[in-house]
């Protein structure tokens, strides 16, 4: 079986990852922050270990700022509706995920409004066009660090000078990118990011986090039981446990940790070097076949891992069931939860298939991949 | 060591529990419900099991009715925050967790107020209290299943059937008592019901759920992508998707589908009768030591599983720091993250010392844990 769908969830994980998350539930079992003893402090420093390599890998002076959540979309919301407040509006792109797209319209009923600006039909949103946007009631920016469906990275560090230069609050959705891209929250003027833990990082699902930069303050959509505080009927103001609220996906995190330890040892820039060399055998490759049209940018250093296509004639899941059914390779089709970005580059009826490598996806398997391809666009 | 803070979190879990999440992260590690390839379908089957697994126990009819949260305090969020509007009413009890407490108490400059019905000393409420407390605009009534502090078991079916006759509904925080206390949502007058994965239930950390009761509409607290109906930009109605935004832990819930396998397999009754029989031993026991007060009813049968004790004389923190250091005997001491609780018992300054016994605990970890008691208490 080949499995290119790593833009859904990463697979395979390293090797120390499910055995981090199985010796975590079999020997360090207790509760993180709730109890004194040995395998409650046990628990807390794996944890504590968690924070400190997210931090480490994406700049983050203080561990304390990164807020563990069960996924993207829970850090999102998180800090969506933590900012926003009636009257005000936000600043996004025609590329979002529903992640970010709905949340931002369930705000509209308070008076909270969102200007999409379009992107180019490649899927890359123009810096000005943001700053266009603005307006004197703008309290947050949000932009996806990659589309999820064409792998088109967003000039995000463009994004975040321009939000710094106006005081305005800049939330990056690092669902696709964090762990190949090279993220510095401090260089790249990031004030919240939001970040899965089961893909790029290649921890297990059920991860993620959310960094809460310096200065930002957010309202909670969550209150509850934080292991600290207990004689508080409101909830804790200090980081992280105002926005961890309940028990932590303890094995969850032992396997993020080890999924990072893993990107660490091999270094990101090989991890990246690696997938600009799939991007660019898979661009290369369906370029050469008649009748598949490529949507994205063509230079493979311009995706995030993500490639989309459609052979004419077929509808996406059409295609994707062949290549599962005769050839046993994974790919998504459809929509990918992004119907917004689907408008934007012209395939809201067709839907699209993507193709997604990850860091163990072989010069081989592609070969296999491409091959499959053509014989269903004959 | 002895483990005996399983109402924190239950330790060790069945062996089939981490192998179940081992398996599932190195051979099943497809987005569920994102794509339509084998490794997804795969995914999507684990956790649809988990989704039977659960409604199978608490007698839900409708799997689709179980949406998968992070954990208990996740789902309380959900209920509490969709169901009550500005200007609504909500009852509950003194001996609630923060993570019923706190958001009641964050609603309440939305014009939402929060009646706390009191205990009397052993930690139970009076259902007639609860029902005197219903004002014409109650729109809620929540209320634990058993104290997290004393163990002490709430007549929540009387609540319930009380709830229904005055058709409001009635959210049931099942942290203490799910997968040990029986529990059927319709003979129960359950509308709602939020439960963790991690303690009675045996499954790994970041896991829980919310039942949601046909009839019962909530606003929902996050957005985003469900692997359904992409093309909307506003979240679905459908159940479980409109609440389970974002990548769901399918490896925590086949662990968690383990977990209530095992349960089912030795049978729930024995497991509550082997919870009676170590509540029994533990108060009894107890209660032999002079200098030792002990909070809650003495009767184990209305204990679910939780006891707390003090020794005159002695903070609790410094009672479990001796267990823990000198008899490797894990307890937890202090708040346990209900202030409310504790002032309602009497034990606000003093904390309590708080012992739970599992359904792998045995007599003579029991028998040591009683003698080390003894010997503190000398």
């Amino acid at each position: 079986m080949i499995y290119l769908d790593n833009a859904a969830t990463s697979w395979p994980k390293p090797e120390s990852v499910a055995k981090a998350v199985y010796d975590c539930i079999r020997e360090s079992g207790g509760n993180p922050g709730r109890s004194g003893h040995k395998m409650s402090l046990e628990a807390g420093r794996i944890v504590l270990d968690c924070r400190d390599a997210a931090a480490g890998l994406f700049g983050i002076d203080d561990p304390m700022r990164v807020i563990f959540t069960s996924n993207t979309t829970d850090g999102l919301n998180m800090a969506i509706k933590g900012i926003l407040q009636p009257g005000g509006h936000a600043v996004t792109s025609s590329m979002e995920h529903n992640s970010v797209a709905r949340p931002l319209k369930a705000l509209e009923p308070q008076g909270i409004e969102t200007t999409f600006v379009e992107a180019d039909r490649l899927g890359r949103i123009d810096p000005e066009d943001i700053e266009r946007a603005i307006r004197p009631n703008t309290s947050l920016i949000v932009l996806t660090l990659a589309s999820n469906v064409t792998g088109t990275i967003q000039p995000f560090r463009g994004v975040g000078a321009i939000a710094k230069r106006h005081g305005i609050p800049f939330l990056l959705d690092a669902a696709q990118g964090a762990g190949h891209i090279s993220i510095d929250v401090k260089a790249d003027n990031i004030d919240l990011m939001a970040f899965p833990g089961h893909k790029g990082l290649l921890g297990p699902q059920g991860t993620g986090g959310l960094y809460v930069g310096d200065g930002i303050t957010l309202n909670t959509i969550k209150e509850g039981g934080t292991g600290s505080f207990s004689d508080l009927i409101t909830q804790p103001d200090i980081l992280p446990d105002r926005f961890e609220s309940g028990t932590l996906n303890t094995p969850g995190l032992a396997g993020l940790a080890a999924g990072i330890g893993y990107i660490k040892s091999v270094g990101i820039e090989n991890i990246r070097g690696h997938e600009i060399d799939a991007c660019g055998r898979i661009i290369g490759g369906l370029g050469e076949i008649g009748r598949v049209k490529l949507y994205g940018p063509a230079d493979p250093e311009a995706h995030a891992g993500a490639i989309a296509f459609n052979v004419d004639g077929m509808d996406s899941t059409e295609v994707s069931y062949l290549l599962d059914s005769e050839y046993d390779i994974e790919v998504r089709a459809g929509l990918h939860c992004a119907g917004l970005a689907h408008k934007t580059i012209g395939t809201f009826e067709q839907g699209a298939v993507r193709v997604s490598a990850g860091p163990f996806t072989t010069e081989e398997e592609i070969g296999v991949f491409l091959d499959a391809v053509k014989k269903i666009a004959r």
